[in-house]
């Protein structure tokens, strides 16, 4: 097991219906030294990568997306969640459906922080259904800009998220894949990865 | 001028209304040395406090907050603002009204969190009215902990937050406090600070 999966087995949580609490070390309260060794993790593994920005989504995103854009030495752009677009100026609009919500939001992205210049890597914290990633990928779209990779930190892997950014193409990193748990016992099955 | 002063008047735009947008740098695309420099001066100003929490509210609190963190080597916790209290398990909640908007958000903390050892540093990226800052407070006293100190980027020194917050007798240091701005000349008064 690798660092962040030891820290998931030591300090997270399974509660019936297949969700995984971490909000102890990740995403509530947030433990910095463990974000900035996630940092040098993505940091390594998309180092042959030429990258000009670093693109997450409010708000968990955020304290993922830091580190990697200090070890890139990049800009950080955390894209906004709203029901309305009520941004001042021009900005790149994803109207994205949540899957079990059923509800639209729409992420949103200034144009001033993204153009076709831009060779960009994708942080989240989480992904399950991977509706935000796919927001964020259509931004980057609009924009002209390359999406070099995605990176993310505990991917569901019995939801359908991380299929459907593999099978567009796209080179996604989770540091943790979850294929399995069990609320009873608490038993959390990572998939292995080499 | 300190570095921050000298970059908002570098990259920061006045703009009709007493708006002062630092997007650019500060709060949608974020420049990381930036804030991590922002980090090392709030450590230098409260070395001498015990802190064992930074504690933060979404979205844009969070990369002030991540830097500040590190330096002091504590976790970061962040509020949750939300309409309506859904969090599961329990939570410190504050009410707050906004002045401007006049509507009720409810800013949430986990009770796992917070409790009556913690000596906090509170820090956000703005302060004007000091609506969000209040509530953070409130969660602080509610959980019984100790309010060390707050940091704030950008103190909007011509509303009244900073004044509330110094008359109840709190440490609040404000790397950049602007006294006025003129969006038609683009000018920006900074309060001299020793």
């Amino acid at each position: 097991m690798n660092f962040l999966e030891e820290r998931i087995i030591k300090d997270g949580t399974v509660k019936p219906g297949n969700v995984l609490k971490v909000d102890n070390f990740l995403n509530h309260q947030m433990d910095v030294a463990l974000l900035d060794e996630i940092g040098r993790e993505f940091k390594r593994r998309f180092n042959d990568c030429k990258i000009t920005k670093v693109l997450t989504i409010e708000a968990s995103g955020i304290a993922i997306a830091y580190p990697v854009a200090r070890e890139f030495g990049v800009p950080m752009v955390f894209a906004k969640k709203s029901k309305s677009v009520n941004i001042d100026g021009d900005v790149y609009v994803a109207e994205v459906e949540s899957f079990t919500h059923k509800n639209k939001n729409n992420v949103i992205v200034s144009k001033r922080f993204l153009n076709s210049d831009d060779h960009v890597l994708i942080i989240d914290d989480f992904l399950a259904n991977g509706c935000a990633l796919q927001g964020l990928i259509s931004i980057c779209e609009s924009a002209g800009a390359t999406v070099e990779g995605l990176g993310i930190a505990i991917e569901k892997g019995f939801q359908i998220g991380g299929r459907v950014i593999r099978n567009l193409g796209y080179r996604l990193e989770s540091l943790a894949i979850v294929d399995g748990m069990n609320a009873e016992t608490g038993e959390i099955n990572f998939r292995e990865q080499k």
